[in-house]
Formats: C-alpha cells, structure tokens, sequence
C-alpha cells in the first residue's frame, strides 16, 4: 500500500462540507469517485479539517491509500482532469506509511474574510461575510490578545460537540484591513468545532462596542459557550495552511 | 407618469443576461416582478447595457415610468426588501420626464478582470478570466493605444448583431496589475456588441505573441470581425459606470 497526500482548493459554495454525507455533495465524495474511476478500486480518503458546508479551502490537506502504480505527483493532474471545476488539486506525492492528513497535523491556519462596503457585495456574498458599519478594530485587537495562547477554549466550541479536551493553543490570532476587507488569521494547533466562526462573531460584538475587550477574557474563562457571541456565518472562512513536522 | 431611475449591481452568474426573454432568469424578468409586485402594475424596465449571460455589473442604469406615489428614492430600499440577493439597487431617484437609461447614455465604462494564479483561481471562476501564462504587457499597451479614439470597431463586433454604424469613440483604454490580477478599463460613447470581450480576446493574442502590436492596427482597419481575436469569456466582464450629460 502507498501512501499519498494531497493538497486541495476547493469553493465551499458548492459542497455539503468536506466529510461524505447518505445525501449531498461533499469534498470527500466527489474525491473519493474522482479516485475510484482513476485507480479502478474504492479509495478512502481523510482530511486534514473537515470543512463545513460552505467553507472555503486554499490549503487542505487529504490523504489516502492505495495500490495503484500512478506516481504520487501525477495524481494531481489526474484528477484535476476528472474533478469539478470548484476543486482543484494544488499539488500530491508520496507520503511516509505513517503519514494521516488528521492526527499527523501539528499546526492549522484559517482565515474569516469580511467584506465592509454596500458597493460590490453582491459579488462577494458566497465567499465573505459581507458587513457594513463602523467598527472598532483597537478594542478588538486587545479581544483578540485575550485568544491567544494555551487555554480552554470551551466558551468557542459549538455544544454537542463531543470532544473531551478544550485546551489548544492559538499561536496567531491577527485582524489586518487590506482596502475595504477586515481579515482574521487564527494559527492554532487544533482546533475545536466552530472555534474560529465563534471567536470572530465574539469579536465583533467587541467590534460593535456590544463587549468590551476585558470580558472577552471572562468569557474565555467562564468555558461557557452561551456567553461568548453568535457564530460568524460558513461563507467567510478559509483552511489556509495545514502544517505538519 | 413620472419617470424613475436605477443604479445597480448584480452578480450575472445565476442571470441569462440583462433583457427579458420566453425563458430564462434575467436581471430585466426579475426587477420587473419586483416592481410590479411593489406597485401593483406591470412595469417596463429599460437598462442602459444589455449585458450578457454570466456578465456581472456593478454600475448599470435603468429606468422605467410609474404612476405609484412611492418617492423616488424609496424605490432602493423598496425594491432590496424583495429581491433576490444577487441583484441589490445602490441609487433611486426622480429623473426628467425625457431621460432614458440607454439613448440618454453619452459615455460608458466596463472592466475585464483576469486572475493570473493557479492558487485561489476557485473562488475567481465566476467573476473574472482565469488566465496563468506569461503576458508581454508592453505588448498589449502599445496594440491597445490603436485602440483608442474615433474609428470603425467592426472588427471587433459581433458578426450578426443587426447594428448598422460601426463607429465608436474610445476615450480611454488601459490595462492595469495589481497584485496577481489584470484589470483593463474601457470608456466609450457606446460599445457595439461584444466589443470589449473581442478587444480583450485580441489584445490577449498579443500578450501571448500571437500578434504583434502593429497588426491590431491593421485589424482595426480591415472592418472583418474573423482577423480579430476571440471572444473573451463572460465571467470577466462588469459594466461599471454608465454616465449622462
């Protein structure tokens, strides 16, 4: 058995999330048929985040195994030719047999993209948050130091959930304004389910003087997920990078 | 009869163009049942550009007549409460009784976006040419300025679009890069059927060396549509800007 890693783009628009699903177009499945039709057998593949319906990808990571003698970097071009124009595969090669696009994962990075203008949103509605009106980016910068660094992030994880641990640690957690765009950048070894949607719909009641930054770090510690904000909506968000040792 | 004007975006992927036809969703067919829905009469809308199939705007003007006692610049945010949210009205407002939102024109403006880069080229397909490839822009600047002033564009015109004068005058043309985009912008007195896309086609067999620059000049001056380039896709075209006196 081969072991092989792929590094994808997708736009979520399209796609009931990237885990196959009895019903809807998901990033997994579509994959997964794309494979069996090229190596003749069925494949299972994993991927590093499991995307939600609507969430975008400039850098997930998915691997598989299989007997196939195509070299590791001709699966690329491969299934490009057989994927949906709305899933392009950036690169692949041969990886370690121990290799897992999930548990091997030391480090992830996603952006949340908001578009600030009333001209042009239309264009842009399935691939940001489009929001208008004043916000103070100073208060929410200090919010934001509160999310970083080795803590229970409870109080950002969607309830029923089912995880046990809630300790990550956010390495980065930045807000820069590129012309009329406000964009978050969240590194962090793991994340829990939502935690990036939820940390940017806190931050913006901080945004909207609706908190202030200091109870964002009473939130943080409460580990109590009805005090933190509303979760920031599927189209904003990107897997950007997903690092590996 | 008082007549009103509009000023809107919309994104023309999910739109069979601008005009109204037996079958087919178009920004026409939807703002008419709006308005019709908001007045209580059957209205005629007039658009400034008829622009195509998977053609975006983000400045198109129409104008219609009403005899509803809604104030003019109600009709904006009348109209946004029941459109779809790929359409959305910018500006409403009163016009003179003899303004028409396509023979009042004097002037006006579209764009031709193009993405060059592999990464990211998902999220662009719809609203710009996803194009990699090296371009001579050099090239194409010297080819576009033979693509500025009084002249006959039959060249560039789509053969069997019933027009009868050729002549148009083109007051600005350039081609811009920023960042891993190419953005050219067209201002004209009147465009004759796919003629920005035929420009950008052209120019394109330029940037690629397929053409030398001094041919565009001999190209304009033969009058014959089949010496120009191809029709540049639909998704990298907006109607920015459409101007009166």
């Amino acid at each position: 058995m081969r072991n092989i890693k792929l590094v994808m783009e997708y736009d979520g628009t399209g796609f009931a999330g990237f885990q196959i699903q009895p019903s809807g177009r998901t990033v997994q499945g579509v994959l997964q048929e794309a494979l069996e039709k090229l190596t003749g057998k069925p494949v299972k593949v994993v991927g590093a985040g499991r995307t939600d319906a609507g969430v975008h990808a400039r850098g997930q990571v998915a691997s598989f195994q299989t007997e196939s003698g195509i070299p590791g970097e001709r699966f690329a071009p491969a299934l490009n030719g057989c994927l949906p124009e709305d899933l392009r595969i950036l690169e692949s090669g041969e990886a370690p047999p121990e290799f897992h696009a999930r548990y091997s994962a030391t480090r992830k990075t996603y952006e949340y993209l908001i578009y600030r203008k009333t001209e042009g949103a239309v264009m842009h509605r399935d691939h940001a948050l489009v929001l208008t009106g004043e916000l103070d980016l100073e208060a929410m910068r200090e919010a934001a130091a509160h999310l970083v660094g080795t803590h229970s992030y409870r109080s950002f994880c969607a309830s029923g959930s089912g995880v046990k641990g809630f300790i990550r640690t956010v390495e980065e957690l930045t807000l820069e304004e590129p012309g009329e765009w406000l964009r978050f950048t969240v590194t962090a070894d793991g994340f829990l389910y939502h935690m990036v949607r939820n940390i940017v719909g806190t931050l913006l009641l901080v945004g909207q003087g609706r908190l202030n930054p200091a109870e964002v770090k009473t939130i943080r510690d409460s580990e109590d997920r009805t005090k933190a904000g509303p979760t920031a909506p599927a189209p904003g968000l990107y897997l950007v990078r997903v690092e590996y040792e």
